[in-house]
């Protein structure tokens, strides 16, 4: 779980395959062929109403879906260009074009010292 | 999933068993009898490794667990005092004694309208 700031401005849960779970749990990196890796999120926005019953600001929630629903799937074959890992993003359960995909391995490749996987696991 | 401010300061995720999500799905009220849900929660933490490889203040994640794990079990006879609901709360496996107890339904009260449930359901 984390939430992300700036543009992406929202509350987010990362979720695992077994393969990749079990991979997580062990601290085993890199992570094995077969890994899957989700991330769902929704907007971040206050709760009025647990702020009010509180009389202070309490509460962030998660209102909405948005940013979309993104995969990592490792297949050091197929996806060797990309440090071993297929990135996907779904709008309204419509894939992303190619523009958008392109912007993923940039980014994660800066986490190489952890099989490009930016969420650590939280027991 | 919320982020609570002040003394909680946690991400946490809301659980529920199939009576309970089934009701939130419909948004069913009150929750039917055998209703069970569950709060686990984790520090807020920012991900300096995050912020330093965006160059940005980017990212709050789960650190270390925290605030215990907490319980509301509907059962309307048995619980009869406390608006229908049994509340639990544990601190490493331990449940917490009477005085902890005793706090949880003074707040959950303030939500009658939607049976003492603060958390609304996010498709």
């Amino acid at each position: 779980m984390a939430h992300e700031e700036g543009s992406l401005n929202d509350i987010r849960a990362i979720l695992g395959n077994d393969i990749a779970i079990k991979a997580y749990r062990e601290g085993k990196l890199p992570f094995p062929e077969g890994s899957i890796i989700a991330r769902v999120a929704w907007s971040y926005v206050p709760s009025q109403e647990n702020n009010k019953t509180f009389g202070r600001p309490q509460s962030f929630v998660a209102g909405p879906p948005t940013n979309g629903v993104q995969f990592m799937v490792k297949d050091s074959k197929k996806y060797a260009a990309t440090g071993g890992w297929g990135f996907g993003h779904f709008n309204d359960g419509k894939p992303a074009d190619q523009a958008v995909l392109q912007s993923c391995f940039p980014c994660h490749q800066a986490i190489t010292s952890r099989d490009l996987v930016f969420t650590r696991y939280s027991p």
